[in-house]
């Protein structure tokens, strides 16, 4: 990890956990261009930086992310295209954060205080795991604005039913965090000061893993999510039998049978 | 609106609410071919009247829908051809009519009390909302009758688990309105003295809102519900976009910012 | 039913319900070689026995199941190749097991005790309905030993939801009965001395039904599962009417509008 700016703060426990923390606060933590390009790059890097196990998605103040700015968007409408050109750029840029989470090499658990609304739901939504504390708050209020959620709902309706998703989406209602949880857009809802204990004592869980076998895992889960069953099944088998043959699963397996524990290669 | 008839009545709030209930209570609301008729026509006809911003989908008497009706399949096998040619002619004009809810621009909501069974069943999956008395029922019990629910698990499957579809298609038992909620079928059961209440503060939220952000939401949710993860991305990104450019999302946007309520472009 | 080995218990009841009994205790049921062959024969010949109408898929022993059997997996690091061809063929056949439990024509229920843990795991997820005691507990540990449960996640993830699925994988943590029953890995979890109960009550339940009548639907099930929308209809529509024209269509609606029991074609 290099820098470290104002609107998002990063740092790398001994042990590999990677906490990022969004600081825009006077912005609600918004996703700005600003936001969007620190996030991006902290995704990215995260992803090649072998000190970096897993990493935590928290935010300060009472706003988790209120999604995308607004006010920079209407500003985009100056245009002559009316904002076109600027409006794909800033969906573009977004949709690439998001599914860059998804592809990192690394575990993501979002740990979620405030309010999570629009872009900023679907981020939750994206993250691998999500803890809540009880007092977080969740939203698609778009259509209180004349602009449903439609990039948000992509990464929310692959954790929810669809009537679940579609409830948010058509009334903008906020979602306590508990339901969030009965619903599968988070792990689970915990008292607000127990929160960051708990994040913490999953990640240090994961960082505990061996980086090569997570990333296998996490790569070939979301590879055969979009798979017809029997196509999932092929794929995913010729992933375990090239995992077999890695130093760190001869090494687990070994450990195992020996009743010791193993040493991984990256550690 | 134009037409009302005797086993589907229509009625239509000042504020933009379509309520059609199933009225052919003495044949428990079958799917019989005349219901099934008078079904797709409301909501082709509801898609294109201004006037209807929300629908609401909800029965007279004990039995909310109870399915095909069975006597008019029977008679259906007089034919030289042992109806096969009948069967075929239902079977597309009942998944026209499923399908035909889901394509409605307009977001329609069940509002179930008795017993929704087989294609009724079917009917309230269909929705993109739900909210069922406590005293409601669910059941695909075509297994008892040797006739498998194929059609209707096409919705059930699309709103629960694996699991809980395949135990209510097997087993064809009941299930309660509370057990409905938790597996995702419905989005809440409520004191049956509530429901209309619950449903149609629902249904006032949402049409409250642009009708043109509703449809375009509403499309682009079962579209990209369809797609890989990257596709749906571009799909939703290039919605977005278009959706930025409408009168709506500016006045919704602008209505935000200066803490006003906004006016949408069709009130 | 023929042949009845140590290691799978093989009963069958009057009434059509094949019991089958993982026995190797030693080896905590383990998914070696043989048990491999075993259950792929046993599924098999079910789907092909008329006498058997419905599968319990149960356990002997503090263990469900344990996965594949980690002490033969690492004698095949023996071979030239490093076990590369060994393992392709394991991961092949134990998918072919697996896939085996959602092609069999029969309707197959896992009543589960003990530990379920990896491609044990994987078992119970790939069974059309599960049961499980309450002191029954479900896990993907292959993390803990540098091998990512990537074919167990393929039944998973087709159960639970992401985050759900991933919590499991990500962690290795053991999952309790009552919480494998809200994410939807499991019908029901029970008290440890209802579950065989409630299993045979479920059992004899579906083994009244036809037997046509269910291969028909979970075969339709599966099928439609994997379609886009308007696919699954017009698939499902046509098995519908295939259904209707089947004898036991015929007569199971005629006893329900005649109101006495129906008399199934294989009974």
């Amino acid at each position: 990890m290099t820098s470290e700016t104002d609107i998002l703060l990063r740092a790398l426990s001994a042990d590999g956990i990677l906490r990022l923390t969004l600081n825009d606060v006077a912005r609600r933590n918004a996703l700005s261009e600003a936001m969007l390009s620190e996030l991006g790059r902290a995704f990215t890097q995260a992803g090649e930086d072998s000190a970096v196990r897993v990493i935590v998605l928290a935010a300060n103040g009472p706003a988790f992310c209120a999604g995308h700015d607004l006010k920079e968007m209407t500003a985009g409408r100056a245009a002559p295209d009316l904002g076109r050109a600027y409006f794909a750029k800033v969906m573009a840029q977004c949709s690439g954060v998001m599914q860059g989470i998804v592809n990192c090499p690394k575990p993501v658990i979002a740990e979620v205080t405030g309010v999570a609304t629009a872009a900023g739901c679907q981020l939750v939504a994206s993250c691998d795991l999500a803890i809540a504390a009880n007092s977080a708050r969740f939203g698609t209020p778009g259509v209180h604005i004349g602009l449903f959620c439609s990039t948000p709902m992509v990464a929310l309706s692959r954790n929810t039913s669809n009537k679940h998703a579609m409830e948010m989406l058509l009334t903008g209602d906020m979602t306590a965090a508990a339901r969030a949880a009965e619903i599968g857009l988070v792990n689970y809802a915990v008292p607000d000061d127990e929160l960051t204990a708990t994040t913490t004592e999953m990640a240090r869980k994961i960082a505990s893993k061996s980086t090569m076998t997570l990333a296998t895992g996490k790569r070939a889960f979301y590879a055969q999510r979009e798979m017809p069953l029997a196509e999932a099944y092929d794929y995913a088998s010729q992933v375990m039998v090239d995992n077999m043959l890695t130093h760190d699963a001869a090494e687990g397996i070994g450990a195992f049978i020996e009743k010791r524990a193993p040493q991984w290669q990256d550690r």
